[in-house]
């Protein structure tokens, strides 16, 4: 599936891409954002620089498939499916390249909006992170951290689509009701233990009809793109209102995504083999199994969490890797519509929050429920997020031969509590 | 609140709507239909018939109300919060009644086809029929039916959008995974305990911005009508999967959603005061309460469950009570958005099953988790839904000296799974 796309020799005619830790020519995320007292409008992300995709001089399909944005989402891209987003990436990757003379529109990216790039018409939330699912079994459970149904069962929850936002929103603490072990009777107030989570987002189209399940073999040609997910967790809130229903309040405060969607094309050099199950694990059902998704359904990338809080350089927290899931992006498709339950273009699905043995995605992990406060090297503490702390989530793709990628900033900043 | 619009002696030119069940002049719900041929469009039902709205020689606020209807939706309009709304109901009246010579488009209800009435943008299912938690918590924790939390915190979950469809439309049985308890390994395969569940709609409409709470005594500003709801569910596979994060796949795959929207205008003088807590419970958080609220707040609803099963007549499974709410819904919409959680024009909740000791709103508890089973009038026997049963729900409103009005039919047919 590689091409010259593909190529680490391309260089692009936009000096800033060239070398880019993001954007380089061999990445071409697509996204909406507006100029300058602009209206909303599709681009793709270049170096520093935004190609606003309505000037680009495309043919055919690729032309189509701009033209499906003209509404300012990227809702009627993803329902066309693989076909004509390869078409125009084949195109872009073309125009933008050193020698190339077409006349293009390119925008300063730092002077521009970044909007969410679809309209999410429903979120799913997924728990596909093992080490962080068995971190946090175990504060709870220690002799049983994971449930009995945990690797037979892609465990996921509907979460809340309205509240999700651009990278660069800040968000209010929440207030909630809430009952710490040591307080006979709940209250209400800002919450005390608020945190990140850790995740891959996940853009799905073309999707299905009611009552026909997409089969696994197929499921990969359902996802649109990707992105990074900070599924900010009220964890006192979570802690009291959780059963038996699951997490409500705690989460739907707002989560936040990288408004970049990295294509599965740009990614196709970074597949790799689904990590091997570890021995006496079940093999997954029939309806979750597919021996192309086995070899090439999981993604080398490496992730990072920083913290900035006020007064201080960005720390570093923690480093993890989307190799840390259990299941495939193609065996949450396939698992949420086996019952028959209709996916649609815009829809996002965030993979659950990601740790591995030596990197956290969450601080209910890295201070093991707030019992071990963490010392910033400013001296400051934190056993959760206080008002004005920033978290910066980041992706990297790398493998020797080929130009690195990224995702671009996801992050956001807590502010007081209404 | 009551006005000429609610005179019992008011009289339509519609003969069908006169002594009518469900449309009578004093209801005037809303919806989407198209009739034969044609395309979506918003319209009024009155007995038998619909009422283009379009047709209508409105004037002011009403005529922008329907003007705002003009794609087929209601979001607009649910927009537009109360004012508009009772503008149109006022002009509406006048209309319709008896003596009126205005120039009005009328279907043939028979023949129009009944779509959802707005886009659903975000879908929330609550947990507040006390009765129903308590029977079903009593079949797995017979010493403590209901979880510490629930008298503090109106409990619900994010449900799926995507698959609520209108009255009428049949759905496939859902294929999932399920381990009972007396096999070893989970399998693949069709439900065997499918169940529908008796439920109230509410509409949502203005809603609210991100991170600014919706106070408790503005809250029933936000209610923009009400609907029947069933929330079909997949015991078995919910039994299976929803521990620890809640229901997912045992109820995506369908709810259905009676396709008229009953204002609260038509249903003011069904108002009452919300049932006292027992003696013990706790009152609830400031958030929570308000004095009006409490006096009117909830709904004197009767509410019927019928199956017909294929070669038997429609058989009465139950009948209930909308009193049976122990959380009003303005303390729904308090609670959803305390956190800061942004509520939109067509969002939907649903109220949680609703059951009274003498009437169960579900399979589960009727039938005691399927160990009971139930013999209809015809000798057949049901422990859950089967294949070619049809549920309906109705909701009744009834007080002297008023006339009565109802919702019109929430009905699904189950088929074979695929």
């Amino acid at each position: 599936m590689l091409d010259a796309t593909h190529d680490a020799a391309r260089r692009s005619r936009v000096a800033s891409a060239n070398g880019h830790a993001d954007f380089p020519i061999q990445n071409l995320p697509l996204g909406v954002f507006a100029p300058p007292g602009g209206a909303k409008r599709a681009g793709v992300a270049i170096g520093d620089s935004i190609l606003e995709l309505a000037s680009a001089p495309l043919t055919g399909v690729a032309a189509e498939a701009v033209a499906s944005m003209a509404d300012g989402t990227l809702n009627g891209f993803f329902a066309l499916g693989a076909a004509p987003r390869k078409a125009l990436r084949a195109q872009l990757s073309e125009l933008l390249s050193e020698g190339s003379t077409a006349e293009l529109v390119l925008h300063d990216s730092g002077k521009c909006t970044l909007h969410l790039p679809a309209r999410i018409g429903d979120y799913t939330d997924f728990y596909a992170g093992i080490q962080h699912a068995t971190n946090v079994g175990a504060l709870f459970r220690p002799d049983q951290p994971l449930m009995p149904n945990y690797k037979h069962v892609p465990i996921g929850y509907h979460g809340r689509a309205s509240s999700i936002v651009p990278s660069g929103t800040a968000l209010r603490r929440p207030n909630g009701q809430r009952k710490p072990a040591a307080e006979t009777q709940p209250s209400f107030g800002p919450s005390r233990n608020l945190d990140y989570e850790l995740e891959l987002g996940i853009w799905i189209g073309p999707g299905n009809s009611l009552g026909e399940p997409i089969p696994i073999a197929q499921a990969a040609g359902h996802i649109a793109g990707y992105c990074l997910l900070n599924d900010w967790s009220a964890r006192d809130i979570q802690g009291w209102e959780y059963q038996p229903l699951g997490p409500f309040l705690a989460k739907n405060f707002g989560s936040t995504i990288s408004p970049w969607v990295v294509t599965p094309e740009a990614l196709a050099p970074f597949r790799v083999a689904q990590p091997a199950r570890p021995e006496g694990d079940p093999k997954p059902m029939a309806y979750l199994w597919d021996e192309t998704d086995q070899a090439e359904g999981a993604l080398a990338l490496e992730l990072e969490v920083w913290l900035t809080v006020p007064g201080a350089a960005p720390h570093r927290l923690s480093t993890s890797d989307a190799r840390g899931l259990y299941w495939t992006p193609a065996q949450m498709v396939a698992h949420h519509s086996c019952g028959g339950c209709n996916l649609q273009p815009g829809d996002l699905f965030g993979s659950g929050t990601i740790s591995t043995e030596a990197g956290y995605g969450s601080l209910l992990e890295i201070t093991q429920g707030g019992r071990k406060p963490l010392t910033l090297p400013s001296g400051a503490t934190r056993r959760f997020l206080e008002d004005g702390d920033s978290i910066t989530l980041r992706a990297r793709a790398r493998r020797d031969g080929f130009a690195g990628i990224g995702f671009g900033d996801c992050t956001g900043t807590i502010l007081a509590a209404p």
